[in-house]
């Protein structure tokens, strides 16, 4: 986490005092790809190199860390300069509205882009309730932590041994953006995994997690509608409200039972 | 706040049951500019006129609301429709990347588009801590209420004589954009005023408020660095973790004093 400290005043029981407080750093990146300004994202500037190749992928650009043959990050200036193999589409076209021949569960896309990358989720592993707890409880503990500071977001993706990598960002997408592209360079299989966030279930966040191809997101928070019928259709087992021993689970759920084997 | 009934299986104290839950709405609203597509945000589907509004000012596409011509939003579709006198900026270049002569607070801008629209707010008006105490607690109040079904964020306009005008949305920019529309729309003196807040005081947060020209943000989360900066810059109050009778004040404090009149 990068912090920088901030003199501020505090008024409590009636009292002034001048306090030096830690505060979250907001770093403004802007990514240039193949020569062409891209996008400018604020970020936590920790991971950027996973950041961008995370971002890359989800937008489209790349499908495969080697669709990309240079990624310079200029720290000082706050640029990263990226060449891939694969072409921009022309100026935001990617980003257009798509719109299904009918108005009821094909409206759950509603960029070009998530329809052509968004995946059907194959894999079929079963978690018990008591390991998603747990897995839950070790996450929180390094999550407030971050929380209290500076009302950063997190997201981690684990198995059934434990907690694999942890990303942390003051911005929700980010997070899982840098969590997309670790997986990514180091090639790492989806099978047998879940995510675990922080932030609300919203469309974004589920079409994110199915394009890396994971079948289990546990959240703390609460789900939208349109994230809810987007992991129906996608095949993903969305659970949120995990707090303590209890859960929700909106859809899928025959990937949370109780199994022998643990 | 608008939601929708979803059937899901909770899991409590070792046992599943099927539960009809109230999740919130997340839905897609194109905006068609001048007959060009503009955006694609998602939003709660409330006062959607509002959103519109305060949206293209945010973005610096109109400065007041009769720049607006036409304004319809066609709620099934999930499209709005608007005509304005003002001229769209060539692809995107509104949104370069705005980098000053030197890396120091110039930094701070990292749009064209804000550093033109944000303004140094000029309302020097002073507000006891016992009122700030007492608006935010009215806040929250409401405020709790919705975080308790869906997990989505609310912004206020208060004065000293209480709130004003409050909007809910799962998009916490859509929150501060539907405020910032009605206060266009209702052509509403910003003198006096303050902006409660129910998230994170990000830089993207203070550049909106700054547009708005209301010098005070109270909020109970955590500001970051680059917010603090452009509250510096601009001549805003920006205060943080305000819970119960305490709370930082981060910058410009003075704004903040006990007063007689109260």
């Amino acid at each position: 986490m990068r912090t920088r400290s901030w003199q501020m005043d505090r008024f409590q029981e009636r009292k002034w005092t001048s306090v030096e407080d830690e505060i979250a750093e907001e770093y403004p990146l802007t990514v240039i790809v193949n020569e062409k300004e891209f996008a400018t994202m604020v970020c936590t500037p920790l991971d950027m190199e996973v950041l961008v190749t995370g971002f890359l992928a989800s937008e489209g650009i790349i499908r495969r860390v080697n669709e990309i043959k240079q990624l310079e990050v200029d720290e000082n200036r706050g640029f990263a300069y990226v060449e891939t193999t694969t072409k921009l589409p022309p100026a935001h076209s990617g980003q257009k509205r798509w719109l299904g021949s009918c108005c009821g569960t094909s409206r759950a896309f509603y960029f070009q882009s998530d329809a052509m990358t968004a995946r059907t989720v194959m894999d079929e592993t079963i978690f018990s309730p008591d390991l998603c707890y747990r897995r839950m409880e070790e996450f929180q503990t390094d999550a407030d932590m971050f929380q209290r500071t500076g009302g950063v977001h997190q997201a981690a993706i684990a198995c059934k041994k434990g907690i694999l990598k942890a990303y942390t960002d003051i911005g929700r997408h980010n997070a899982l953006d840098k969590l997309y592209g670790y997986l990514l360079k180091e090639n790492i299989s989806r099978k047998g995994k879940m995510i675990l966030f922080t932030g609300r279930i919203s469309s974004e966040v589920l079409l994110k997690i199915s394009k890396m191809g994971v079948g289990i997101l546990l959240s703390k928070s609460a789900p939208t509608d349109l994230a809810l019928e987007l992991a129906d259709d996608l095949n993903m087992t969305a659970v949120g409200f995990l707090r303590g021993k209890r859960m929700n689970v909106y859809t899928h759920s025959r990937r949370i039972a109780v199994t022998k084997e643990e």
